[in-house]
């Protein structure tokens, strides 16, 4: 079966055990992911074939992040190995009222610096029936908007379907360009989008209409209207209660339909990294195998509820055992 | 004073620290755990004399096994060391909407295999004031079957109660009888049952009458009906609302009087496992030690309660640390 | 900058990691940290300078209690390292019903054996702006009230404002003077006084008027009557919901206004040891800080709070971390 | 580049950290490896193409061991999900003069239960140029025999070297047949044998002569005139000086010339297990890189020195740090 | 069978983990280890009857304490839980040329404060066979003296044998006599005696001749001369090249003869604490179970040399175990 | 007393426990260290005053750095917190012939963008004794350097004794100037300067005469005339018979004599980062301690030797402790 396959960086992730915050302990734990790599990993222990494209320095650290992905059944094959540093970051978890916290060092890491001519989307996704890419890979270098620009031309001549999560980010964006600048002509050649308010507004300047009954919908249908490719729009829609315990549901606009999903309750929270990601693996996952845009959307939507359960930023549940939740079975009674 | 003695099998359970999954960690913590002798180790904790007899393999690991209740009070003189493996289970522990999971590796252990005739019941139970066994071990193996009908007999003959959590689970019986075929007769030698409506139905055919104020006590009275030596009907009403929450309530009927605990609000959870045998461990110890069922009971769901705040199989408070919560004081208030 | 000074015990703390018990782990987590030290801590990491008196033993345990605290900006160079042995306890952390549990083992240390005259408080003062004790320090030994006695001296002397948490522990006193006696002495010179009305009632025998319509208020009226140097009276009001939850407001009372803070829902609590010291720290941070008693108070209580979701006696936020929780975000947003 | 393809158990290796004793810690290291499994990752990680054939039961257990080679760029693809039980086994690390200590618990795993007709070696080794197999798959049963021998006869007429490592263990045969009828069958197929006397003797009756200037050789002679197809005979000799310290050197005999490398002094050893696992896969991959085979004999050799320098029964250098090694490079100076 | 006694405190013992420093570590490892409690362990794990007299606060520390040699199979059904402290002491472990270095805590502790009363030897002994104390109980407080007193009477009215290892510490001997008056009436009664040349110059003033062809001998000689009682001097002889590397044989004198055993090398030393003890504890039981002294000697040197490589202050060998390095085989080669 | 100050980089260190390696790990230890600022740790250690000048991102990460020497005694008093990441390092450790390996990533840290102007070297060094840096600093930026220069002026001014560590490491100067033009000029401030003959001839093309009857000495007779500010040479001689074991000696040329230190042994090696480091440290303690050079380098030697066994960056051993060994008791003999 061909593959999902998901295009940019991975960083490596330095957390304190439990609650424990920087200044106090000598202890971290390390997980490696990435908006786009979490995708691909949790698409593969979903149970379909999924590779994911990067570049990494060439040493025990890129080694190490690159076998952390191939653990998970993701083809790695396509990883370019060149440069100097991967990028890291450290989070300190949170409880209650106390926010986590993440300190980036990721600048000049090998996949900043990587060249566009290193990847060969030709070849690469002629094994493809999916392409992934979120908003980050384009801001984190020229070069790598590039080349992102390039699997998305790739794809759209080979038909493939094409999916972003825009996920702006506004520091990430030093290189010169502006999101604004260079995301719309990425986002064009979409199938699939996933976008909130805030980005839609960030991004593209689009705000719901004053009088829209649903402001998601209103939003969606501007983004569909500047980019006809886009068939769906869609988004998680999370309360905040505090930093363990949130509520998320899932909204999609296909054009004509509005779509949401019951709310989930997470209580306590495990880990939040990678929840959206879960998400969006998730619904791709649920595409590309239940008959209804209301069952892939649930599906993503418990996907990402269980997400948060489980330790580091990929999501390590099976096909059989979203399934129970996204049924609404969300007791958490033990298995034998 | 005599012992409260148990009969069953002992396993190695390994779990992931924390809420980690077997697939991310290279780290399992053991306990040690059965659904009899966790009874015996709650009792011995408690303050009561209590024995376990069982059968382990010949080698460190069913040395490690025994040294575990050794270690909590629990008399192990009675064990036999024979046979190949010690059974074995791997746990995964759920929060939120994700369930706790097992996966069981205990086929042909050397308790499976035991001969009845290695255990001298006239001799073991000469010291013993109660007998308690649970529906697994009778699941095990023919000669676990034999072996528990044995020791039930000799208790009959000496007068010693005898209590049994009747604990169906289908997928233990496959030594080629039935539940329903064995179980009668073993329940007949028991003054206290513990047992659901559905354990009641699968295992006796009994079902509540449709026109009953109170199902459980329907239930119980046909119990007590089919085996007249039944003094006691037991079971704790468990309400799932996540992983992470229960509700738990204790219900009794002695024949005549149905009597209930208030519901203990369990949250967060830190140790399911264990929680039932808890709950027959703190009833074992309240009834003798309490005047009234009403304390009895009482007494076994806030032992139960506490259980789920401890982590491993066995219930490790003190018979001073379970009166407050069972005269009400749930506060947790920091003890100096 | 001038210091915040502390003075009292720091013990070793031992605790067992997550919710295992005692009798069931080989592994203990150490911290230090005591009442006052964990004031000053608190202060030093908010950003201003501050500095803890206290005597160790000269060995490689004083040495890492003193270099624990170092590490968190707090000065330490007027220890005294001499005596036998360091305080510590043993704590069990409870969860959800199950209280925390704490194992003394302090009698006889180093602090408690200390010579008043080893501290050369004209000194120490000279570079002082606050000073603040607990009554827990005039328990411990008559040497040790009698060199507290002598800080508050000299801190008048010089007018450096005085605070003390009066934090009655009526097992600690056991060296022959009841606290009725001594305490009083040292009260009458402090400034700002963090009392309950237990604390009132058991020290001063002061209690609410019947007919109080705020009995807190009532109780600082008489203790600021007893007490003429005191201006302020403060304290946490907490609501035990459980181990894992509890509810905490701030009260203060001036002689003429009453102030109260919010209340701030701490679930799950991490870690609840020094949360009382957090809420002084914090206020004598915004007493120094912020114009208003309302903010010191709030500043205060939300200190407090947030140290409940981190390990170890000391709060280790910064005040950038403290603002905006003060303000009412309690939402736990991931930062990035 | 094709692959080098290994057949055989993978199993879960639980181990006590440091020098702890089963009985006495409640921590237990997981690792999976297998005697033939081990050489595919030792030669992917090494820098070639491998791939290893083997049966899992269809549970967490089985994908963890499944990930885990995959984690180490071993293509799992042909892996077999079937069947109950994972094999596995329990390690006490010794030191000095105490032994490391192995307790199996293997049989019955879905290994041993598999059908030769789950594997299509026509398809498996089209990809194949080199086939490894060792002498623990046909003891396990007659089905894994039979695989064994199936693969083999489809490698020969595929003319793809077949390597064996007979490595007899007395107790691991009991299915009813013996080692000295199975082997001799399997053996026959093989290019490359790795063959101690000892197992020579058990397996086959072969003794070195009397009057032999080198023990090995004239073994080796006679092994090589009984199944001609075989070409080299290797073989690590092996001083245990203590648990702590071995001294390792290669042998080889290619019917012509015998070739030693010099011995490496292993002092501390980190993690024996795969010692030998790790020679075979260096001497495959040396064969494959090497001209000649003093290079390929020695490359091994270092390769399995330095394995005893890592943890895990996988060893995890690359080419580029077993070259210095074999070049006598053993100062272990720091690389920066 | 009747029980090897053995009376004296039991300390928690806290570590650092491998190497690390107290300052540099929040973490600690447990042990649970007494000079005497370790050599009735010892004895059990061997496979003979032992039981340990002693006096714990009734907490969980003393609990906790106690638990941990129950696990290890020693009865502690005679444990006096009273008074107010455990004993306890950190453990700093070193390397190469550093020392290992301890900070006692244990003054004033439940042990030191027992009252002879609470101790009914002539119950306690009805079941022994062989009662060992070592010079450290009478070292701590006058009480423990006279209780140890009554406890060697006692053993020597029932004709049981006595053992004592003098161990002289003059730091412990703190109460207001001198070891010089106090130990020459408790070895008086012994019948085995542990005794150096130093502990014999200066607890006795015993010195070798000058003119001595064995040292060891002329002051077992003169020991004996002293107290007819005794009827074995025995001792360890222990070359401390380094923290990490010690040579040790075993010495005794029988009146007659003069029997050492082998030199074992032990390199790398695990755990040095409790290799006197576990010595004892092999001697005794050798002397139980072997015909000659010789063999109960190389017994009790092999079980020390194992001693030193297994963590924690208790000899956990079996029997089977100890047995081939008693006999030579030291090469630690890997047992399947 | 005025203290000994040090200037340059801390780097984060990063590495997988005991002997794993990074793509087998989600565990990293910390620890924060760097050339200069562990001398002033060690210094401090030792019991002298001292201080490090550095500069730090202003984030959790420079906070912890600085919290970590802080800890030890240094003062930080002088940090900058500026700029955006902190440099670190990942270091995988080996054991026997495998060599410990570092990965560096520490390009653009905060301390290499510093600006001079942001030391007020004037003020820093009016309370010192000593200043020490080392040839890692100006190969790490322009403004490192410079700074660097600025330092040695000012101590020059105020007649501090300087001293270098001049430590060649090639890959690091890429800043566009060459070391061989910068390091003369920073070389000639200096009164005592560690120098190997390598660095001689790398550094300043000076080589030890052909005819040399000791190498050291004609290099270092060159060095001084070179740089008549210079008043000794020392260095020391590593032999590295493994990664495991090595053995130093030191060695000092005062312009006069000659001066060596016993060879010291050091098996096993517990962490080797820092050795140099501690000497250093333990030579300008003894420098300001011991009236002989001798005696200065002997306890340097004996520093640097115990600083082998102890985990970290940094030597945590007091003078009490380095004593006994720099008078030649290498024992290890355990301390009670």
């Amino acid at each position: 079966m061909k593959q999902v396959i998901t295009f940019g960086e991975i960083m490596m992730r330095l957390s304190p055990p439990l609650n424990y915050r920087l200044v106090q302990t000598n202890n971290l734990e390390v997980n490696y992911g990435g908006g786009d790599a979490n995708v691909a990993a949790s698409v593969a222990r979903l149970g379909l074939p999924a590779a994911h494209v990067t570049c990494f320095p060439d040493n025990e650290l890129g080694y190490a992040a690159a076998q952390s992905f191939q653990r998970y059944g993701v083809s790695m094959e396509h990883t370019v190995f060149r440069g100097d540093r991967l990028g890291l970051y450290f989070l300190e978890v949170g409880a209650s009222m106390r926010a986590s916290k993440i300190v980036y060092d990721r600048f000049d890491s090998a996949f900043a610096k990587l060249q566009p001519a290193w990847f060969d989307w030709s070849n690469i996704l002629s094994n493809g029936r999916w392409l992934h890419w979120t908003g980050i890979t384009p801001a984190i270098s020229a070069s790598a908007a590039q080349a992102c620009k390039e699997a998305i031309q790739e794809a759209r001549r080979r038909g493939i379907t094409v999916s972003a999560d825009v996920n702006y980010r506004r520091n990430l964006w030093q290189y010169g360009k502006k999101a604004q600048d260079v995301m719309p002509e990425l986002v064009a050649g979409c199938d699939v989008v996933v976008c909130t308010e805030g980005d839609a507004e960030d991004l593209f300047g689009i705000t719901p209409r004053v009088d829209a009954a649903n402001r998601f919908v209103s939003m969606a249908e501007q983004l569909m209207q500047r980019f006809p490719q886009i068939k769906q729009v869609i988004a998680t829609e999370r309360e905040t209660l505090s930093a363990s315990h949130n509520r998320l549901k899932g909204v999609l606009f296909n054009g004509t339909d509005y779509i949401e999903t019951p709310a989930y309750d997470i209580v306590p929270i495990v880990d939040r990294i990678g929840g959206g990601d879960a998400f969006i693996g998730g619904f791709i996952y649920g595409s590309l195998t239940y008959p209804t845009e209301q069952e892939a959307l649930t599906f993503g939507v418990a996907a990402s509820a269980l997400k948060h359960t489980v330790h580091g930023d990929v999501n390590l549940m099976t096909a059989a055992e979203v399934e129970p939740v996204m049924q609404g079975n969300t007791s958490g009674r033990l298995l034998r």
